[in-house]
């Protein structure tokens, strides 16, 4: 029997048995997207709000499949247009979403906090969608779905994250979650991007991308934020591409393939080379698969607990 | 038996016998609201259209889970985007869709009387949604059922309207409907937003708040449009706030506890303050619940007649 | 039994007889569409992705109410605020998605040839809703559709295409599965609008709009894109109405009675005026019906062939 969960607000304030938990109940949820039907009867007559606060395409479609999977009613909102340019606060949305008598609430927003602070007003469980540069919990899960299902177990393996990491809510949710279950963490990107709190979470820093491939089973190589970097993070992307890119000659320096994962959308060419991201040891289209899964498991969970 | 509508255009046009008809359908689909599964089959394999040509987030939102929890599938549809801005009319858009043989068309349009011109045109049933400065009927009437569900009934019952009302469609379904039923409406603010139409109407006006706190059982608050006072029909923001904002002190001059309601989203601090919205008075977030299970009876009554 | 279709890219690489086939086929739905009850459980646990890159309302209605009377669950995803902002590629938007373990995908896109790009990607079934200037095959099938409906088989009909024909992805799909069944294709409009490839395919070309009058059964009637045309492929609206647009004293002229056809959505008194679009030979209504049926029927063959 399951215990379910009252929210997902990050893998920092959960449990390593909660983890697991989640990540045992996608298993079943993965085998029936295999299905001719990949239908279940789950959530029927359960309403899910989506409050997209900030834009999103692939999240936004993975937690509607997610929903529409389980049978849940799905009601979507995205921040233009909407009563949130007229002023309104987040809990005079929030709370009367909630009296329209829902049950589960998914929330992207972009400041840090916004789910948690739903979560206190909300009777309804919460879900983080993506909250500001904190947490991305459901991808956090997707990523380790995704190395416990090739490795089998995520004691011991060594995985880096490549990198903006300072600004990166994946990142962070992978170190929690990771470090949790026993994996060791590192992460490899310029000394610009790279945080200092690191140290009390054990994690480890490379700022030479060889040294770090030396040393990894799994590089979870981040996007770079174009947009952000002109910033001046880096001198330009050409020369972010010639240290920190991954590519194929560089990977042949590793001792054994290395496993390669990616949260999407890849700017091919820059972070990583197109040959990679297509080559036979790269995991990103499982991840894309597992996401529906690991949040069929995520809404499954939450929503038995309300209901 | 239901006797059904043919349409919802306006509280103008309607019987009393009509009204009652959805407050009291209305009351069973509130009931389904409370249960696990707040779902009915009602309108399986009906098809609803909505046409928000205005922009809306509570509304759009409430209609769509009023149709979902009725079983219907549900085309949605807003006006950036669309074949409106290639300069299609309105009558060729709504012959169109109906040529789609769907069952029943939600409106919500800048223009006054777009819904009934709709309504001529389409042999399928039109939901008015709010159009231009006329009517927003489903908002009269949920207002009149959750007035009706505190008090037991609306006859002499003593609801003041302030803010507003020259340009607020809330206002005129509250004031066409609440007079039917036998309810003394009184208006009250600015005299540069209060109509000279509304004797006819035998509605009262005061331009004192404190008079009308005197006099009132229900305050219905309405939306100070920011935007659009900007214009100058009051001095300043914090001038309405002082003459005719809503705040606990102005409050206990009233002889009894006075009911406040709003039809969101609320200006706090501006025509209402925080602690009179979330006090044990406000009937704010029952408005917002009732609102699902209006729009329930209008689909059923409409729908049902249609098919 | 039904063969089914892998994709459905354009007409221009359909054999007749799959033509026909969806002609036929797309009769039953028809049906479909007069009962109380439109919905069938055809594709139950199916999901279809709409993916339109371009903005669309009636095309994409007409998809999504295809979609849900076939029971499909359904998720749609417009090109604004959406990852292709962020630099993605089509391609890898396209695997994305399909990773996600999606059954159908339906395309519109600027790019000529985006739907035959995805269907050598992908191992789900592609439909073309549209793509540059090249096809809009589902509305070339509901044209045939109509036409057959009301004159029994298209061998032999005289069908002219007017007005704009060298920017127009109907008047491709129109010539190509037209002239496949037997239909004579003539086209009339400006010299500047009339491409110089029509010979190779047999079609015929009227520099005088009552010329083309007196030969043709049908006239399919094109939308004049008010923005591209003031760059000047014609001296004016005016002009364009004088010389090309459809009228009732024109047609009084005509041997018969012809039937017309637009594609929608109509600028009345440009290309077509009211009373002729809203006249009793007007099949226009009719299209739009059909589309939804068509639709099904496209959906119902490739739908069927993936699972």
């Amino acid at each position: 029997m399951t215990q379910g969960m009252n929210n997902l607000l990050g893998l920092r304030e959960m449990s390593p048995e909660s983890i697991v938990e989640v990540l045992d109940t996608a298993r079943s949820f993965r085998e029936v997207l295999e299905r001719p039907i990949k239908k279940v009867p789950t959530l029927q007559g359960t309403t899910v709000v989506n409050l997209f606060f900030e834009s999103s395409t692939r999240t936004r479609i993975s937690f509607e499949l997610a929903e529409r999977r389980l049978s849940a009613d799905v009601v979507s909102f995205a921040a233009s247009g909407s009563s949130v340019s007229k002023g309104e606060t987040l809990k005079d949305t929030a709370r009367n979403i909630e009296a329209m008598k829902t049950d589960v609430v998914v929330i992207r927003h972009s400041s840090t906090g916004a789910p948690h602070f739903l979560s206190r007003l909300l009777k309804s469980p919460v879900i983080n969608a993506g909250d500001g540069i904190n947490e991305h919990p459901t991808q956090g899960l997707l990523d380790m779905y995704t190395m416990r299902e090739k490795f089998g177990e995520l004691k011991g393996l060594n995985v880096c994250i490549v990198g903006d990491i300072v600004h990166s809510r994946v990142a962070r949710s992978n170190i929690f979650g990771l470090t949790k279950l026993g994996a060791n963490v590192a992460v490899c990107g310029p000394k610009t991007l790279i945080p200092d709190y690191l140290d009390q979470f054990g994690v480890k820093t490379f700022f030479d991308i060889d040294e770090a491939i030396g040393w990894a089973d799994v590089l979870n190589v981040l996007r770079i934020q174009l947009e952000r970097e002109a910033g001046g993070n880096f001198p330009s992307i050409r020369e972010y591409r010639l240290y920190w890119g991954i590519n194929i000659h560089r990977l042949e320096r590793a001792k054994r393939p290395l496993v390669i994962m990616h949260p999407g959308p890849i700017n091919r060419g820059v972070e990583l080379d197109a040959d990679v991201a297509d080559g036979n040891t790269s995991l990103i289209l499982d991840q894309v698969t597992n996401g529906v899964a690991v949040r069929m498991a995520v809404l499954f969970l939450t929503g038995a607990k309300s209901s």
